[in-house]
């Protein structure tokens, strides 16, 4: 047993790295003016908060104008949802998503409903993927709003963002896209794409939290979710958290710079992880063999539990998760398993695993040596039936 | 002129407190897990969470389960306002607020007067004093919040906010006070001064940007503004900003410890400040002789304007205000110094100076120095004439 505790839960959130902190210090410190004051406190605020706004907008190729800070990616989501439907309640009132969004949209979509909107929920196949023919036939004249996830908090597969932006361009109607694990770590451009409205957030890509945008394309009506003093273009009020947002940036300009390498790593210790934990009996890997993100391995095991799993994990001082960081106190089953056929028994067998900036092969391997027993001694003991 | 800039403008922002930031480092670092998380990583943040949540609670005599945290007290009275009036149509569709409201609680109103709502805005007197009777002849069947600010943000006025507390409660209307500015500073008890809702930032007193609460009193009916993952009891998604309530927490002991030196301090150089500035000719206060925060002062000064003074004070290094910093880029006079009944001119000439933890006898005596010749030399240029 290991005395350092090995953290591969970098999908629920990540560690600061140690340059953004550095790059966030001034602004605890002599540059902590409030970026809508006049005087010269303010202007040092506001001249990072527009230099933040720069790197932020370019690395997915957006207009300065474009890009909308707010705390978290959740605001982002309930943001877009929201803001679109009551901005676009004269032209129609059905929204369309995926069964496999993060828990925010589904929870903001069944508050709609409650306020007459109508939400279609459209499948996806055994990967986790939306098929275009099914969103063709879930528009309807009354929609004005399409949201699917870019790539999968728990299973990390990777949708087809453009084919599906496409789309939605072709029938005028707008496209959202919650990138929150994906933003950073694989390309987005959202021209090329044709995304109307992107949720990126900072605390999984190593920058602190209280950080996210909405990217919201110029010409796209929108209702603000927190109404106030003109902040962000009018579009988002509340005192711009200016330390969180330069480490946001900060956190962007290193992926820009190293996410070559860094993926070329991680990739490889992801596929290694892979083929070693499949080589246990009646493991079985979910989402999608290649169109996947470079950190997220996401595997379910017959006859046992996942939290108790989980739990075993920690006591080996290994940090993993069952699926989403947010449905953690939940006794359900995922509902991104249930989604991609697994039956509730599977999908509570299941274990993500997320690696990251920091993940060595030492980790990988001491996790594969204790895994094994861990999932047999679980499985003597489970009241499921191993088959 | 001095080198050192003298900061006077502690009611837009505040620095961070040292010792805020050192107990918030830790969370940059080693502890860095999502509070939702069930491994090791996640319960040291889900403690730390809950330690801050208690000294909050403590501090204004609530229960832990009856403090949210957000992320901006923007968001926060977004929260009260909207999540009041969607969970609570059935029951009416009228809401009162004060015409000295901060802009975020006016927008939100007018935006909601957009979905079927009625909002009344109740007049103040000559210091921004909400009356009673007022109150009590705007109340109508349909009403279902009465949302007043504790203390303004612009003139410093401390509402009767518990008078206001009993009629609503004799009326079973739900109220909320946006207490912004004056939590930490003046003693709090929700439950003596029967507040159902109650809003408080940490960027106001000595903590980071990116904390707030949404205090809600248990048995209250709500909807949550943030859909999510199932945090906060359910009222509030998103990860949890755990370096900026550790922060927060902090920074409300530190005030807790320290309230009564530090407002005898700051009250001390208040007054003489008032009593020095009201020497200049034609130089007024603005809000309540007395019952006034301890921090801040407003001053018009007629034949000029306020942009302007504020302008050439951080010429000679001095940070201040015309008012709100969220409505510093906005042209027009402050809705709240028209509701005490200046005239748009007499509005425009306004100054506010706020004072902090760190402001000294040396730095008003420096602004008590320079700001008579710039008075005098902006009324030359002013197009205002000076009365």
């Amino acid at each position: 047993m290991t005395k350092k505790k090995i953290y591969l839960d970098y999908a629920a959130t990540t560690p600061l790295d140690k340059r953004v902190l550095k790059a966030m210090m001034p602004y605890f410190g002599e540059d902590f003016g409030n970026s809508m004051s006049l005087h010269s406190f303010g202007q040092r605020a506001k001249i990072a908060l527009e230099n933040s706004r720069k790197i932020v907008a370019d690395s997915i190729n957006a207009k300065l104008s474009e890009i909308i800070f707010t705390a978290s990616a959740t605001e982002s989501n309930n943001f877009a949802l929201k803001g679109i439907a009551f901005a676009n309640r004269g032209k129609g009132n059905h929204i369309i998503i995926s069964s496999i969004e993060h828990p925010c949209i589904i929870e903001t979509a069944g508050w709609l409903e409650k306020q007459g909107f109508k939400i279609t929920k459209i499948k996806v196949d055994k990967y986790g993927l939306v098929k275009p023919k099914d969103l063709w036939q879930a528009i309807t004249e009354k929609t004005i709003l399409v949201s699917i996830i870019h790539a999968s908090n728990e299973i990390g597969t990777i949708q087809p963002i453009a084919k599906i932006g496409e789309i939605c361009h072709q029938k005028g109607i707008y496209f959202h896209t919650d990138a929150s694990q994906s933003f950073g770590k694989i390309p987005i451009d959202v021209r090329r794409m044709k995304i109307d409205l992107l949720t990126a957030s900072s605390h999984k890509i190593y920058g602190p939290k209280g950080a996210a945008i909405l990217f919201v394309r110029e010409d796209v009506k929108i209702d603000p979710l927190l109404h106030g003093g003109g902040q962000e273009g009018g579009l988002r009020g509340s005192t711009v958290n200016v330390p969180a947002v330069v480490g946001f940036a900060k956190a962007v300009e290193i992926y820009q710079k190293e996410r070559g390498k860094e993926n070329e790593r991680i990739i490889k210790l992801r596929d290694y992880l892979i083929k070693r934990i499949l080589s246990i009996k009646g493991a079985f890997l979910n989402g999608h063999p290649t169109q996947r993100l470079p950190n997220i391995v996401n595997v379910w095991f017959s006859g046992l539990e996942g939290e108790s799993l989980v739990m075993q994990l920690d006591f080996y001082g290994i940090a993993c998760s069952t699926g989403s960081a947010c449905s953690s106190l939940k006794l359900e089953p995922s509902h991104v398993l249930l989604a991609i056929g697994l039956k509730p028994q599977e999908a509570h067998g299941s274990l993500r695993i997320s690696l990251g900036r920091w993940t060595t092969k030492k980790e990988i391997d001491y996790l594969l040596k204790v895994l094994p027993s861990i999932v047999k001694k679980l499985r003597e003991v489970s009241p499921f039936k191993y088959e």
